[in-house]
């Protein structure tokens, strides 16, 4: 095989290449990812599933100039190596290495800092208004999954897109999952789309219209339009989107080079708003991949022959243990129920969702109606367990704040990956869920300090009358206290864990283990620390808080949170007449990198030696 | 005339009515609403639209054992009178009086305390599946516009709807408005399907089925299944609808009874979710309000005859001002766009859109994909100036800190209606906006005194090169300290207003004025209180509030918010460890009832007489 990767400039050189070469180096592209993301980690399947498509968007269009918008980002790493980004391979998803996601910084070929779902054809239609209205010449093309097309943003771009009529390409990459298979009403049309016995004529019908059309000028033109119309009335069904003021075109086989190609210069010669949909295989070329696509989604380091994890936490993991809680609470209380935004495995639910699958509401990558549907569960006497990531969960904040706290309904919000999460970075580590949940009536807000913690609040939130919300990080979750600690759990008290008179560091959920381990690294320096277990951001325990400010000359606050409008600062308006010295430990005012979570909690002064060192500087001081 | 209101009990009678007498009921009821809300303002226009829809619903459904949810409820009024609520309409809207949405603690036929769009799919489909659950049988019924359905979050709903694929009535009251005439591929859709010629025919092929039909046991079901699928095949176009997995019925007359009443049986013994599109008209039945619906859908007292307000102020309010501003602004600076979300007669962009309807992007109720879309135009090189009601921009949350705050794109976010806004109550109210802003990285936050300073914000913030929020109240924009106090305009910096030195009031935006009164009030009590204009919540004037500190016994900080997460908070976080006592003034941490603004300040102890008291009270100790 060429060494095309080496030999080629991208993406100029794409141009120049035939079909046979393409295909070749799709091939050497493949072997490029599973071999390097086998060593970092990282998303494959849905990289593995866009190789054609993308060499064949960078192929067809003038990029930097015409602006390629990826939805969500994961899928970009063959973008990355066609930019000039495959030396970054190596340090992917390390701290002070490339990015898994796109990032304006690494490239001009990268046109946001994209992380979350549902976003491009907004992005794109914003680029597309203002290029009509600059009167300049490019083409725009927003390439979104059909997972991330459930988003009700995605919607709404769509129905704007309509009354604007302007140029723009969207290319639906249509794998059939999210992270998991997708559910709903668009799925199953574009299930019946892709099943369609009109589809091999449709292909036959589009490249006998392409052959005919002229190269340039109206007859081109003509030639298209009936193109065009050829395929609209093949495949009647792609009528939804023509309904909503597209010109639908497809499906094709995404793994079709050719076919990919001539449609796109097809979409490019067409006026007004475009769809095209792209039929594609997660985890294409990797077998492992292709029938596992979900574990290959994101993932560690592996054996590329054996397709096995490098190594593998036998501890359980917060998730897990949320898992089994659940199972063990619902046996007990049919009202319980779960409610997933297309995050079964990740949030731990998988093993509910089989044992009780009426009780498993996975409503697909659509935060909001999670949250609003669960306030009607809760309403006609269910007790919906919502479970989604905390940057996530964010998505759904009006839903929240108007449809659960207003009317004061028994929703528990389960908060994955609270805190820091790592090598995924900006977009989606959880550290603003308490900024954006404080200040919301009704609300109780716990964070556990390990395992049994975890499945003592998931209890107490069953017994609540109103809305609550807990929060607990990514990964393991450790056992500090054991049973007889959760067994304590009251609202609103907090728990002390050790005393000293030094300083009293409150510290929440996650940051618990680092403040009893800082407190021994203070002891051995002669200063005694008392840490207590918060507990509850609201209701807070503010009897205990009254009563250690006032035996303490310094009280510590640390959180796994931004400061800004955190846990901390609500203890400071608490605390602000007490005459005591008060310290706030979180995150500072801006987007936190990715790397490991040590290492960001080391290079933000957050972990034990750093919180012990400005304790000791400000009794100092 | 029969006095019906007063006669029958509903809406059990409705049962035993035949339709000439719901006419005439229906009649009744326009002049009560008309005659009723002239006195005390109110939402009129979607509620004379909804007379005989509302009628229908509760002669068809056994209300309140089936479920009738109302998007937004502002439509609701038909809903109170037959619900034993028609006295409450001399208090309408009034404090201590009834509400203009519907609420739980009003009425059990009032199901969820709402007042944001696109809610009710999400909320019927909740209680639909928790009904299947349990065993239970009753029906359920969402009432949603055409202006709420272009919410992302009940394209949402639909697509979860089919999945679960559960009985589920949605009734699609489509007049063609939101507040203002709807956009988009939706609603241009929606008035092809107004538009068809089969209409007529299709009418009299429902009657003509549904005369056909026996009344039980199989045949019905049979009988029912073939109207339904003439109706399917009559209007092909309703396969938008279909494909996504409702059966769609329509369009029909909203205003003739009996066909309404007849189809909502026809939906009722149908299975699974069913979509039925009914034709109304805002304003039905009171020629003024037929002839400007977007005037009377929330209006103040009226002349009946003439229409005419009875009171209107002739100060410019913020909305106008900048609304002036803007067209002031745009003349010199080309990149200069507006974007609203079906808002641009409330947020003063009306004389703005005319001048300049291709700067003007209305994109519908899509409060995300406004943030969204504006985060692209921004990205191409223009400056949008995104305007949205404080209450409602918190539906795009996330938007606002992934693709405007992550990005640092120069994005101006003007917050229409912060703070209390009055008689629409807990949901219309905008003191939450620094709470779910202030954490957001790269954001300027800023918030006028008056209109001179709302003008010299908004050209600050064009040249500002990230992202930046500028917050208003509802009503007039006062006169304080004229243009040369705006000229003086710094990123940062806060205006000293007055001098004294036994406490320094921060006083943020529409808290200026109130706190220069206070402090009069205070003065005449021999207490000398200083006046800052805070103008910045983000970045704090940090170097003004150290001095401030240390050269006060007391700081006040005041603003129209909630203190949970507010601009107090903040300042506490700064000043935690100076030697002074501090007091944070803004609302609590509870959902603020309706009301006039007034009232709500002398009632939560706001105004100026409670604030002077309670900066006293804190001085005396």
């Amino acid at each position: 095989m060429k060494d095309y990767l080496k030999q080629f400039q991208f993406p100029e050189d794409l141009k120049e290449m035939d079909y046979d070469e393409l295909e070749l180096l799709s091939y050497e592209i493949r072997d490029f990812l599973i071999e390097k993301v086998s060593k970092t980690g990282g998303h494959l399947s849905s990289n593995l599933g866009a190789v054609e498509l993308t060499i064949a968007l960078h192929r067809c269009f003038d990029t930097p100039k015409d602006k390629i918008i990826w939805d969500v980002g994961h899928q970009t790493y063959v973008h990355k190596i066609l930019t000039g980004r495959a030396d970054g391979f190596d340090s992917l998803r390390k701290y002070g290495g490339m990015s898994g996601f796109p990032k304006q910084r690494d490239s001009e070929y990268d046109l946001f800092d994209t992380g979350h779902s549902s976003t491009s054809l907004s992005l794109g239609l914003g680029l597309a208004a203002a290029r009509d209205l600059s009167g300049e010449d490019y083409e725009v093309v927003s390439v979104i999954g059909d997972g991330a097309m459930t988003g009700g943003l995605a919607f709404e771009a769509l129905n704007n897109t309509a009354h604007l009529n302007t140029k723009i390409i969207v290319v639906l990459n249509d794998n059939g999952m999210s992270i998991s298979p997708n559910i709903g009403g668009l799925s199953h049309y574009l299930g019946r789309l892709r099943g369609s016995r009109k589809y091999i004529s449709m292909k036959a019908q589009i490249k006998k219209n392409i052959s005919k059309v002229p190269l340039i000028g109206e007859g081109m033109i003509a030639g298209m339009q009936h193109a065009r119309d050829s395929i609209k009335y093949a495949v009647i069904d792609g009528v939804l989107f023509e309904e909503l003021g597209f010109k639908y075109f497809g499906p094709i086989d995404g793994h079709d080079l050719q076919e990919v190609c001539e449609t796109l210069e097809l979409a490019k010669q067409t006026d007004g708003p475009v769809l095209l949909h792209v039929m594609t295989q997660k985890g294409k070329g990797y077998s492992k991949a292709e029938l596992n696509p979900n574990v290959f989604h994101g993932i560690g380091p592996f054996d590329m022959e054996t397709g096995q994890l490098l190594s593998k936490s036998v501890k359980p993991s917060y998730s897990s243990v949320f898992g089994s809680k659940l199972i063990e609470m619902a046996q007990k209380d049919e009202r319980i129920v779960a409610v997933s935004a297309a995050m079964l495995e990740g949030t731990g639910l998988a093993k509910f969702s089989h044992e009780y699958p009426k009780r498993t509401f996975d409503v697909g990558i659509a935060e909001g109606h999670a949250v609003t549907f669960a306030a009607g569960l809760a309403k006609a006497g269910c007790k919906p367990f919502v479970t989604i990531y905390s940057t996530f969960l964010q998505r759904a904040y009006d839903e929240i704040m108007e449809d659960v706290c207003l009317q004061n309904l028994p929703v528990v919000f389960c908060i994955d990956r609270a805190g820091i999460v790592g090598a995924d970075g900006e977009t989606h580590h959880g550290i603003f869920d308490l900024s954006y949940l404080k200040h919301m009536p009704n609300l109780t807000i716990m964070a556990p300090q390990d395992g049994a913690e975890l499945e003592a609040m998931m209890e107490l939130a069953a017994k609540l009358d109103g809305p609550c919300a807990i929060r607990y990080p990514r990964g393991t979750a450790p056992q500090l206290g054991g049973a007889d600690h959760a067994e304590k759990l009251e609202v609103g008290r907090a728990m002390r864990l050790r005393e000293g008179k030094d300083a009293d560091i409150w510290a929440l959920g996650s940051m618990v283990e680092k403040a009893l381990d800082a407190a021994e690294l203070l002891k051995e320096q002669g200063i005694e620390a008392g840490v207590i277990n918060q507990r509850f951001v609201k209701p807070l325990d503010e009897e205990a808080l009254q009563e250690a400010a006032k035996a303490h000359d310094l009280m510590v606050t640390l959180e796994d949170n931004v400061l800004t409008g955190g846990a901390g600062e609500e203890i400071d308006a608490l605390l602000i007449n007490e005459n005591t010295r008060v310290l706030n430990m979180g995150w500072p005012d801006t987007f936190i990198e990715h790397g490991s979570c040590d290492q960001l909690y080391r290079v933000h002064g957050l972990d034990a030696a750093a919180i012990a060192e400005r304790i000791k500087k400000e009794l100092e001081g």
